[in-house]
């Protein structure tokens, strides 16, 4: 099955002085590419507020190949690294759109957790289901 | 010879609806502590605009050991991991401030480019010798 | 003529721990959407970097009616309220799509300005015909 | 009685490509200052939290006299403007540090409502003496 896409454009406030996408907002593109995973609708939120579930990141790599540009387009692909207990590994790559190489790739791990406790979680059936059809 | 230290606050916009600090933010937090490294009053913009040096991040490696709240201060610890001829690889230890364990550590490694090639340069002496002072 | 309108989507890094959009983010839609104005492929940047002309706020009124929330997706429709010599004034109404009533609606005053010397400069012919086929 | 003052520093990622500080920034400067408003170790958050009240703007009206600019501190002062039954205007002035004049000006509305139900309610007593105190 193919890994999860989603489009993103670089916006005027992404760049830096020294013109290319200030480094911490990669992780912000791939947040957004994560929330939409989830489905529309705000789907993701639910998630939190209905299910008081979420998942906080507790470990990432991160490869910047080349910079990004405004201008620039990007696709960000998703797909399952590896999935644990009560944990998820997701794999980003991101590729300017036209490109034919990356400008970055990262790995995040998520825990799942209960948002009233704090304490990890196993991993929804549901939603294992969904990272296990990024594989 | 100690790390660099410097103090933030965690500001409202920083934490996302699971209450905690959104993680992108901690780089951001990095990048902070990176600038002040530098010195006062625009040290850091000078060499990008007067030297035409910069410093893009080429490997980011972060573990998130717990989670940072708002109305916690947190000191930003700045090491050095290791120098090499074109870039230089950082450590950064996250503690809230009154806590003895870090919520965050990572390292992240920048290139030294000229930034009107993009190219890789020698690490200029002087900031060698900032970065080697944090040993 | 129609003004311009674009959508874009609440991300959860917009929202607040209140759980609505973080206010100073609907500047930054705004923004987004004045970018768009002026087409593809960062054409607003090259207006900045190859012509050195830039747009910097110089005066802002907005009037926030409702909240707006994650899962929402909002029309942001920009038209022209005023053309002067050095500056133009922007209308931005923000509508959450399916919504018959604008959750935010706000002014923006623009100078045009030499990006060299920061001094206000005619709004350019070429630039000005655009923001009048938003009347 | 004196405004309430707090500094800031301008950051790189505060500077947009034309060198400046990107103008909705400005509105994220309020915002810290109006949270260190209500004191230490996340009191802002606990009146959100606890007492179910929050602030969401209503209006802003707001001039940029002059650009603010990488290695920039400001301060930023808080004074009173106005009190109603349910709402307060309070009026931001933004001075960087050394500067005899004022960088930007602006007056923010908030309301003053129940988190739960997103209804205006009257501003609580001890809150309004707070603000009563900036006049």
């Amino acid at each position: 099955m193919p890994p999860f896409r989603y489009v993103q454009r670089v916006r005027f406030a992404d760049v830096d002085h020294a013109g290319i996408v200030y480094y911490p907002r990669f992780f912000h593109y791939f947040h957004v590419a994560f929330e939409e995973l989830f489905g529309q609708d705000g789907a993701y939120m639910k998630i939190l507020d209905q299910r008081k579930v979420a998942f906080p990141a507790v470990h990432v790599e991160c490869d910047f190949v080349r910079p990004l540009r405004y201008g620039d387009d990007m696709t960000v692909e998703v797909s399952l690294d590896r999935i644990g207990a009560k944990s998820v590994t997701l794999a980003y790559l991101v590729t300017p759109v036209g490109a034919d190489a990356p400008c970055a790739r990262a790995k995040v791990t998520c825990a799942t957790i209960d948002m009233t406790t704090f304490r990890a979680i196993p991993v929804p059936d549901d939603l294992r289901a969904l990272f296990r059809s990024l594989a």
